[in-house]
């Protein structure tokens, strides 16, 4: 089973990488973009048939690794 | 209006990325973990009422600056 997961910085940390893009599409004549902020997307084949125990695993990975919970939010979602 | 991009890897190219973060959760005794891919989430506001238009231009960033598309696949999706 395929499960994907969003990992974003929360709302109040800073995004250096996401101003950056900002400036880098604005330099390219972009205009009205009120703002770009970067995240990571991860998606997980698991071998697991059961969509909720899946999802439980998942989120203990996102937990214990791929998102630091201090300054990032995840949300597990149904892969693109 | 918000607009989110996925990038990812094309199916055919090699993500060493995935591969380690795949290795340190076996590591970490996640078993049964078939495949990881990792990719990049974009979140973009951009002043534009028009649902359409919005999109467009979003397409327009993703070809020019966002994604490779030589190795890399993009979609726009409704932000999480």
């Amino acid at each position: 089973m395929k499960i994907a997961v969003i990992v974003t910085l929360k709302k109040d940390v800073l995004d250096p990488q996401g101003t950056t893009i900002k400036k880098t599409l604005e330099g390219m004549s972009f205009n009205n973009i009120n703002n770009i902020r970067q995240g990571k997307y991860f998606e997980i084949d698991i071998d697991e048939k059961n969509k909720k125990k899946a999802e439980e695993k998942v989120n203990e990975m996102c937990k214990k690794l791929l998102a630091n919970l201090v300054i990032e939010d995840y949300k597990v979602v149904k892969p693109e």
